[in-house]
């Protein structure tokens, strides 16, 4: 059996990263002391500088340590301690029909009613997407493309859109061809193809616990059971259980977000990774990887999508631009492997066809260069914003709350003391103008009932500061 | 029992038409004759003007006569007659799962090849849309919408979009508010979801015959059974044989193109649409009319959309600006009844939103006027084609051919003689740079095999008279 310490191994800078961590945590650094320079570590250490500057920029990414400019490194000043972690989720073990309700409906039209503050839809702020440049270049395409703005854009779509995707597989580590993806209206749609080409009705598919709402409806809306596996908050899906699960029932497929999960925010060890898609190939079982947080890592590299590991065609990769350029231009991509065929067909047989402008501007966005220099900025005010999220949350909310610590994305899950009720917090913030997504429509059998999904993806204001004070008193009125 | 008069029950001008259509038959009016002055023939048929002038537009949309400037209708002359029409068609009574194959990814992928004559897809020529005005919209609002451009539209989508909407819902005599709506990634899409909402596993979904491969794919796609009803290639869905079909077994839905069917371009009598509609609605099953060639009628008026006669709110709507604006936009929506709730949360699970900036252009567009004026055209263009087609099949194709006389839409539906295998035809076109949609993909029984369907939605030329002078030898070759 593998051992534990294999699955989990840290990269050189995380484990100097990880001492100096346990430094601050044990008080030998404290608050507003002077970390040592990247030189003097360096020596001690017996690491390269580049180590050292990954592992100080991995310390900052997690809000531990901070950047003074011209001065050197510091570790931060905190009004309180931050919450604790949740734990491992604990679901039951029976695969259960999705019933996710019109709870959900509330949570995404309040994404879109500027009244509300949006906490409960995992939206970006479009103030830290390239939205000029991206508009300008599609009202030129608007003007130059003529007959191509209007026509069908057929499947597999856009070729040039491939050929630029493609090109970013090489950055993931994960090289793949234009011919081997589909374009399609966002990642959601390339999920829901995957499931329609590997499940039939009545069939089960694991997936992680809690799990995105949306995924849920849309194993629902295919008549599908959902196997929720027990998940960690920082590695994702746990292996072991998954294994003892496959072991006792028939899974048609398998469906995670490795990379900064949704709600989680779990980011699944590359040793995990291979193991999972060994473990699914041994039984030719296919496997939905839902990527479409993974250019969202605060650390220093971009997780490896599973789909690198895969030798038999049975991982289909899903991503969008949603995340990272223009949610409302929909635009994503599915590479099914051997479900290639099949997902094309049903694509067609779903929408037709891709929106063609909107993949145009994205393309023409890419090629002319500065996605990565966006990438880095957004990264960067995401790790931040989730920094402050967490810190506030450690202020305003009750004593017993434990929040996650993300290593990417823009989503905490929060779990509120026992007595909490996520689903009457839910109403009562939307009465004082906040939304937040409650815990049990992130769950087939209803679960986390004292837990709440929070988006990070808007810039700390006062204003959000006061939502989270808001939010804060109310949890604590039901605690 | 309903009177088959009664249930084709024709308007004055189409009376006035057809006494005029039955001298030409019988050759009291020969080709290159004048007819009757609009005066005169008003005071002969003891009808206004206005009805003397909707039968000679009605007979001129069927290519009978034309209209000479400054000169006055006269019989168009004909190098040999037209082809007969095909016949009601006999499916078999079983519902049969749907298996339509990646024959139909060779016709969709045909059709954005550039060097293949697109006679497979039923794509209108983007010469014939708006394209410089809508493609104009939408490079402004690119540059003025902002944020507003790249954030989610989440369901039911863009109010502005569904207000024109439901203007537009007045002139189909149908009228609907802007919250009946849904906005959707096209027809498609509304067709889908149509399906997810009413229909599970394994349910019975009775359909015409033929019928569009996209929905029988559709149908496949969600582990639906297909009832074909036979079809009439004017009057559309046969509603005697849908109701013994209803007495012998359990439909959990009835989906219809009531106007300009694909690929039948048959347009059901308004009385059939009631007669229809009433039928399910004692019976509580749900009825999806897909409306998508609903205004590319050919005759002066709008056919009105089934769903007028809904009191239940069981009939869900299904309509886009595919076929009449801007495919590549994926502009459609869905008027789902009392299944409003459950398709808009399907439609957050399946794609989320609908893209942004299309919507916002085809509003402008909607909005400053034009619209009608542009249909106008178009049906006049689309009527010409089709009238051009028919003849070139009489003129081409083998003895024994029938062909459909729609009164609408941009299709016809070719019965060639018995011996011709169309899926033959299908490959021996293509190997000569012609796309056509061979008849099988539009059964689910794989009927059809001498039938195939060809796209009118290209401006007459050299090109396609030489591609149709090749069809027909290639037919002939078969025969």
């Amino acid at each position: 059996m593998r051992q534990a310490s294999a699955v989990h191994k840290s990269k050189l800078y995380e484990q100097v990263a990880e001492r100096l961590g346990d430094a601050i945590a044990a008080g030998t650094l404290r608050a507003g002391d002077r970390l040592p320079s990247v030189r003097q570590l360096s020596a001690s250490e017996r690491v390269s500088v580049s180590t050292v500057l990954q592992a100080y920029l991995h310390l900052e990414s997690l809000g531990i340590i901070e950047t003074r400019p011209q001065s050197g490194h510091y570790v931060r000043r905190r009004e309180r301690p931050l919450p604790a972690e949740p734990q491992v989720s604990q679901p039951s073990a029976t695969a259960a029909p999705v019933s996710v309700s019109a709870l959900v409906a509330r949570v995404y039209r309040a994404a879109s009613d500027p009244r509300i503050i949006p906490l409960g839809a995992a939206v970006p702020s479009p103030a830290l997407l390239p939205t000029r440049r991206l508009n300008r270049e599609l009202s030129l395409l608007a003007r130059e493309s003529g007959e191509v703005a209007i026509d069908y854009d057929m499947p597999p779509g856009c070729l040039v859109m491939r050929q630029q995707v493609a090109r970013r597989s090489l950055d993931w580590g994960c090289p793949l061809a234009p011919e081997d993806f589909v374009m399609t209206c966002g990642a959601s749609e390339a999920v829901h193809l995957s499931l329609f080409a590997v499940a039939r009705r009545g069939d089960t598919v694991a997936i992680e616990s809690p799990a995105y709402y949306g995924t849920l409806q849309a194993i629902e809306a295919q008549g599908l059971r959902a196997l929720e596996i027990p998940s960690h908050p920082r590695h994702g899906m746990e292996l072991d259980a998954l294994e003892d699960a496959l072991k006792k029932r028939k899974v048609a497929a398998v469906l995670v977000v490795p990379s900064f999960s949704n709600p989680l925010g779990s980011c699944m060890p590359e040793e995990n990774r291979q193991r999972l898609v060994e473990m699914l190939a041994a039984r030719g079982i296919p496997l939905i990887e839902d990527d479409i947080y993974g250019d969202l890592h605060f650390g220093p590299r971009r997780p490896r999508p599973a789909k690198a590991h895969d030798k038999e065609g049975l991982v289909l990769l899903c991503g969008s631009f949603s995340k990272t350029l223009a949610p409302g231009y929909r635009v994503g991509w599915v590479a099914p492997g051997r479900f290639r065929e099949k997902v094309e067909l049903l694509k067609f047989a779903q929408t037709v066809a891709t929106p063609t402008l909107p993949q145009l501007a994205i393309t023409a966005f890419l090629r002319d260069g500065g996605y990565d220099r966006h990438l880095r900025s957004l990264r960067r005010q995401l790790s931040s914003q989730v920094q402050r999220m967490v810190e506030a949350i450690g202020e305003h909310f009750p004593e017993g709350t434990r929040v996650t610590r993300p290593e990417g994305g823009p989503l905490v899950w929060v779990e509120l003391p026992r007595k909490v009720d996520s689903l009457v917090l839910h109403s009562r913030a939307l009465e004082a103008g906040i939304s937040i997504a409650p815990g049990p429509i992130f769950s087939a059998q209803r679960r986390y009932g004292n837990f709440i999904r929070l988006n990070c993806g808007f810039p700390w204001s006062p204003r959000l500061e006061g939502a989270l004070a808001t939010l804060g008193s109310l949890a604590r009125s039901l605690a």
